[in-house]
């Protein structure tokens, strides 16, 4: 027997089982529930315990740990299936919520704990990051929140599971409110970077396939570059070769975080105009039957039917140039990108220094994320008046004028853009919103991303 | 022989064609070119005469009459071709280009023309609308501007193809510049309205079939409803017929025409949000292969592969709340729309009055135009400060609610909503501007659409 308290664990998926796995390599007894029965009996190999119901897996475990895919299953898992898990869990148990979920549902879970006569419960609100292989290590990244006193409960579990340096205890912004929905606030605004970012790789590739670019030289180029994100990095491997139909991660999954992100935004009536547009990109290719594909595969909506388009004509011919539209699409794309988390982080009150440390270290990076992030930052916190972009990164106006040839290129080609139409639009709402007022017009970003959200 | 002046005409496509046969029918003498041989046979079988170069067609006959679809297609038939029509009109020749252009194509071929030493030419700014049968006819709509000489010289030209109430020359907004550009500016202004309100019907029906509804109830009760659209009206027919695959106006159609939206936008840093993801919409039913098809039948764009999004829940049970919803998205499109039409015709100082009679009269047309419309003029007008969005129309803050409902249902049906999502960013955005700013929450859309376009 293991002197380490036991730990239930509900949701064996990708994630969920390589956590529950490293659990149990760690010493502790685990006792795991998933709906998918071959789950629990490869669970069983790996040394678990197996239950039957999630009531069954948490009776007489002081720790939970719930990972599964929604918060309609994390809904039916603790209150509405036939043994829900709520009402089994042992008095003053600790509940961590793994799954990504709307921060509106973990502090409604919060809320309806407290009504069915479980507040004695420790809700942590801990979404994680990092795909299967950092699971299975314990090397995830946590961005986690709830009371001191959950927090303080939880916090050697938390650290089984992450990697060090990458255990976020999630703060508000200067003398904000900390508590439940802070966590799953920080996960929501690092996918903001995610949802556009992936969309931007195959639009950004798509776009150099159509202006007949070498994709394997393009791809090089844009690594090197200001447009560098970790995303188009990551996928470009699979974007180069989908002819291996290697999965790493499916449109389905980032699909999911982004309606959270949308829904999210509507509920607090704060716009997210680039992850809308990616939102519906995204349907798009689910109601086409690529859900279940890897979404680097996304690049054929944009590559797809040239031979439809009839004829056409660019008007840049050289090379160079052309990988520049590239990268200047990109660079654009990642620049509204870092604006739209960064400005939503703000919105939700969280500490937008460990904002950035984050993204900075994690899938939703990128160059412009990481050097125009602080700057939009700094002039956030300086309020909306202030001045600031700085000369030597990019002025708004050179970014806009740099988009444009690229979106101008595209028009010519027939080429869909549609995040970098959309991009291209906000920039030019933000640039006349300063004209039109006081501020002159190589005004920052940010002073005028605001003035328009 | 005719007593009536001869005439050239250059372009003999589904519009140009009936526009020339008219002018046969009415006594003139038409001498036709077209770079498809059939048509020139089909003309002289009509009573024209047919000219193996469009020098050929105009030498020697005083008025010009050009209609073919492109402004590469003018710039090719005008100056690039073996044997162009510039240099060989008679001097003091009247020259109605009747394409839908950007207006700065037309007002630099003025320009050319005067470089060329053929200032000497009476240039008539005059894009048409109103399909074949109005040009066959001459009853179409036509959008004139140029010199008040061209413009006198042109007029009988101008009244043998229009419906008398329907010809229209141009009027600047108060003491604005009158001039060539003028017509095709509010041309373009017009299929501003076009470009939204034909995708629109698409997805408000294409959302009315992921919900289950009878798309022949709900198409009469949008009819019958606020949410009633010329354009609404005009391709139900074919969208709940597609199996007769009527061909009444073509993707490519609309996307020409949005795609001079756009550029005309990005040319005057003017934003266009709703035409742009539009126009990227139209990009991709190109690459899929549907350029030809009716534009009706980007439907399928939002109805197809329901089988592959797996199980959806929506909330919205009853049948009739599920048609409101439907009502409610195309209101807040179509409001969006009308205040795009319109902050884009102020932006180029058109009359506003002219523009709005013109829609109203015209395919743009829906009932929020007639009446949100009247009130984003009387607004604009008034200056940005001005509140008045009436009590008895709606508040911005209705219909950003009305439009949330359905997105709300949309995502959970996982139904792509591309103007839908756009308009209710766009809303959400003009609140903010409003909130943060000195006015009242209930501020008129207008105001806080100048906010921030």
């Amino acid at each position: 027997m293991s002197s380490k308290p036991g730990i239930s664990f509900i949701g064996l998926g990708a994630m969920g089982f390589g956590m529950a796995t490293n659990l149990v390599k760690q010493g502790y007894t685990v006792r795991g529930f998933d709906v998918w029965g071959p789950a629990l009996y490869k669970f069983r190999g790996v040394g678990g315990q197996g239950a039957a119901t999630p009531a069954e897996a948490v009776r007489n475990l002081p720790h939970c740990v719930c990972m599964v895919a929604t918060m309609q299953q994390a809904q039916e898992v603790l209150f509405q299936g036939p043994s829900p898990a709520a009402k089994a869990l042992p008095q003053g148990a600790t509940l961590l919520l793994c799954s990504t979920v709307p921060a509106a549902y973990v502090q409604g879970l919060e809320e309806q704990l407290k009504k069915e006569g479980r507040g004695d419960i420790f809700l942590v609100d801990c979404p994680v990051s990092g795909g299967a292989g950092r699971a299975a290590d314990g090397t995830l990244s946590i961005m986690a929140s709830g009371s001191e006193a959950a927090l303080a409960k939880a916090r050697f579990l938390l650290q089984e599971m992450s990697d060090p340096a990458k255990l976020y205890m999630v703060k508000p912004e200067g003398s904000g409110q900390r508590g439940i929905g802070m966590g799953s606030n920080m996960k929501m605004c690092h996918q903001v970077l995610a949802a556009n970012q992936i969309l931007a790789a195959s639009e950004a590739m798509g776009f150099a396939a159509r202006m007949g670019l070498d994709l394997t030289k393009v791809g090089q180029e844009v690594i090197k570059s200001d447009a560098w994100s970790w995303m188009f990095e990551n996928r470009l491997p699979r974007m180069l070769h989908p002819e291996n139909k290697s999965i790493a991660s499916a449109v389905t999954i980032i699909l999911k975080d982004t309606s959270i992100i949308t829904a999210q935004g509507r509920l607090l009536k704060f716009p997210t105009p680039m992850c809308s547009v990616a939102e519906q990109v995204y349907f798009a290719s689910l109601s086409r039957g690529y859900g279940a594909d890897d979404d680097s595969s996304l690049i054929r909506l944009y590559t797809e039917g040239a031979e439809n388009v009839g004829k056409v004509q660019g008007e840049v011919t050289d090379e160079g140039a052309k990988v520049q539209l590239v990268i200047k699409l990109l660079k654009a794309i990642h620049l509204c990108s870092a604006a739209e988390a960064i400005r939503f982080g703000a919105h939700v009150g969280l500490d937008l220094d460990q904002l950035s440390e984050l993204c900075n270290a994690a899938a939703g990076g990128s160059k412009l994320f990481e050097t125009a992030g602080a700057v939009i930052i700094r002039n956030l916190r300086a309020g909306n008046g202030s001045r600031g972009w700085p000369a030597d990164t990019v002025s708004l106006g050179d970014v806009t004028q740099d988009l444009q040839e690229a979106v101008d290129e595209a028009q010519r080609l027939k080429c869909p853009l549609f995040l970098g139409n959309q991009a291209l639009n906000l920039l030019t709402m933000a640039s006349r919103s300063v004209q039109s007022g006081s501020e002159a017009a190589e005004g920052s970003v940010v002073t005028n991303w605001c003035a328009i959200t």
